[in-house]
């Protein structure tokens, strides 16, 4: 496990202020944050880093267009499909070092220790890096898995722009290859990752095993009232935008409690963002743009929530004076894993010793994307405190053997 | 009233795009409001050119430490204290040409029409411009009253510091003098203005007469809750200081209607800025900052509100992990005007046949710090839309025309 434990410190040096190593939680701070976007100096710095490894553990390294990386490890027979892991090597702003590269180095350590250990499995084993996960960097996230899986062409992830203007194409021009994994010959995707909440740490169970990885739905809710002089304009003659918007997010918080109550408790909706204009103490509030974001395991109930909440913004903007627009930005159904590998993670824990969990991902993960094609499943390790995508981001040492274990011993299983 | 006209579209173009001179509603765009922050270079143009016409005018110009200019016509009886009446001329960014202007040049006007008319008055006139009155260049508003009624020491206003750091005894260096007024001198203060609140364009009224300008308070109240994935974070394990922030919003607006029904009207309490941390979709709020903006009349109403509001704050930090604070950044009591001078101006509407209505001031004028010191009223003409500080303030020639001769016939009436 040293081996672990000295490339996520590593890697976690690649992006951090000063170049720090951070072994324990103690040594976080807030200004110790990764920054690690694609493509940016110390992402490239990663992918060096990591195809070392991945030769020096006699990998066979392949980069695919858009930059995806690809370590593979023949099995006796050549001729049957694949079991890949793997994660993404990027990170978002200021974020911590286990998202992500906990999978990468946990599916490279599997292989390791499968050969160490001279055991002969028939599957071959591919070692993924997924490139883009986060969205930190291009427009959107999860470039790589999407670009596998046919969500988005290979040209147009070549052409996302970064918040510089430069192209992933060009940023990463030294990181692409000609390779063109097909995902028809891999058989099963595992990825072990931190959960990203409070609910093993807080349980104090070392193994989630995820079943499905919640629906995403974004929606944007504008209110325009009328913005006006706080002292001179009467209680009565106000059009204020900012009004109407605290009942709809007072709505959004009171119909979400409700829905997770009588679904069971993985239905989420919260209003994240709140824009308002002009935003001036003695000006009446004119125009404020509402941000919400709704996930559950269960389509039909995220259907159910944005009828209710498109309901709710037409009952507002009824009152004379208000208008109000609902606009539908991001959709993506939930995924379900397959029922094969999350009882072959359930049986490699329970012969680990390890309890362990089944639970659902309200986190975005590559794996969704592999879901659709192949047979996958997740393997979720603590998250102290439930944090993420914060300088405080940790899983115990400890945490990440147990998780590395669990998956070693499932791909072994898989990969017989 | 040409006279009055030209002067107003000739101020009007100091400070707006390409200088332009805007003669009708019509001319008015989005990207033609005003810029003549106090001390800028337009702010200075506009100095020199009402000095000009005050001289025009055989007035006696006098500038104060600070900037204040006075302009003095003698009366009769060298031995009475004289009549004031005036405004500012300097802007809020992206104001309109009739908020301060129409007080100072209509304030003018009265002083030619009665030399003109060969009026006899035993007292003085004084026209003043009071410097710095929008706070929209320094760290504050109604400078210029306030140092005269003593609220600030003219040492502290000459070392203000604007936002690029320039100190207003800088700034207005060859605006300065060493003149003192002393208010013991005066019996009474007038001030035109525009009304920047929608009563008497909707009534069509072209006569308001102020009789109190309604205290001022602001608070600030912080909300802190715990930032955290909003897909991974179940509903009932959230600390969301937006959806509290939502209550207090709503609390807000409700008691204020409330107190507005039962008080008669005057009362308005508004939320107008927000600014929540960190504000993106996919992630719970952590902290959110309100500013209350309250106003009344009447003192013991506003201190019922705040008293309201702390409690609210309180009870929503006694929610698990919330906290909140209430601070008090403003409160300026109301100001009462004087029952002479009110029904001076009505007496002068009437002999004039305008309708008129007596009401109160919602905005800041520096009336309400000269009402403190000398028998002081506002004269109120109706802004089209209701609208102020903005590009599409905006006052119709005849209800300027209107205004000025009520105040002209009062102003005469007091100098007699």
């Amino acid at each position: 496990m040293e081996r672990v434990k000295e490339q996520l410190v590593e890697l976690g040096s690649l992006g951090r202020k000063n170049g720090s190593r951070v072994k324990s939680y103690e040594e976080l701070s807030a200004d110790k944050g990764l920054l690690r976007l694609e493509g940016n100096e110390f992402s490239r710095a990663s992918k060096d880093y990591l195809v070392e490894k991945m030769k020096e553990a006699g990998l066979k390294v392949r980069f695919d267009r858009v930059g995806n990386i690809f370590g593979r490890k023949e099995g006796k027979d050549p001729g049957m499909k694949a079991v890949m892991s793997g994660s993404h090597l990027d990170s978002v702003k200021n974020g911590g070092q286990f998202d992500g590269p906990l999978g990468v180095v946990g599916a490279l350590e599997a292989v390791r220790v499968l050969s160490e250990e001279g055991f002969e499995h028939s599957r071959p084993v591919e070692v993924a890096v997924f490139v883009g996960e986060e969205g930190s960097a291009f427009e959107r996230g999860l470039i790589g898995s999407e670009v596998l899986t046919g969500g988005i062409s290979y040209d147009e992830v070549l052409n996302l722009a970064n918040s510089d203007g430069e192209l992933l194409k060009n940023v990463l021009s030294d990181y692409r290859g000609e390779f063109l994994m097909d995902l028809g010959e891999v058989e099963y995707f595992l990825e072990l990752h931190p959960e990203q909440g409070p609910v093993l740490d807080t349980e104090d169970i070392p193994v989630g095993i995820v079943e499905s990885i919640t629906g995403l739905c974004w929606l944007r809710v504008v209110i325009e009232g009328e913005e006006n002089h706080a002292g001179t304009t009467p209680m009565k003659m106000r059009k204020d935008a900012l009004v109407r918007a605290a009942d709809m997010v007072t709505f959004v918080h009171g119909k979400a409690l409700e829905m997770a109550e009588k679904t069971g408790g993985s239905f989420v909706a919260t209003v994240g963002k709140i824009e308002v204009h002009p935003s001036a103490t003695n000006i009446i509030p004119g125009r404020v743009e509402l941000g919400i974001d709704i996930r559950d395991i269960n389509s039909d109930n995220i259907d159910v929530f944005i009828a209710a909440v498109n309901e709710k913004a037409a009952w507002l903007g009824r009152a004379p004076g208000i208008k109000t627009k609902s606009e539908l930005l991001i959709n993506k159904p939930p995924s379900l894993c397959s029922k094969e590998v999350v009882e072959t993670i359930e049986r490699a824990a329970r012969e680990l010793g390890l309890a362990a969990r089944k639970m659902s991902s309200g986190a975005a993960h590559d794996a969704q994307n592999l879901a659709g094609k192949v047979k996958t499943a997740m393997i979720f390790v603590p998250s102290m405190n439930g944090i993420s995508h914060s300088p405080w981001e940790w899983t115990s040492w400890e945490a990440v053997e147990k998780g590395v274990n669990v998956l070693t011993r499932a791909i072994k299983e898989l990969a017989r």
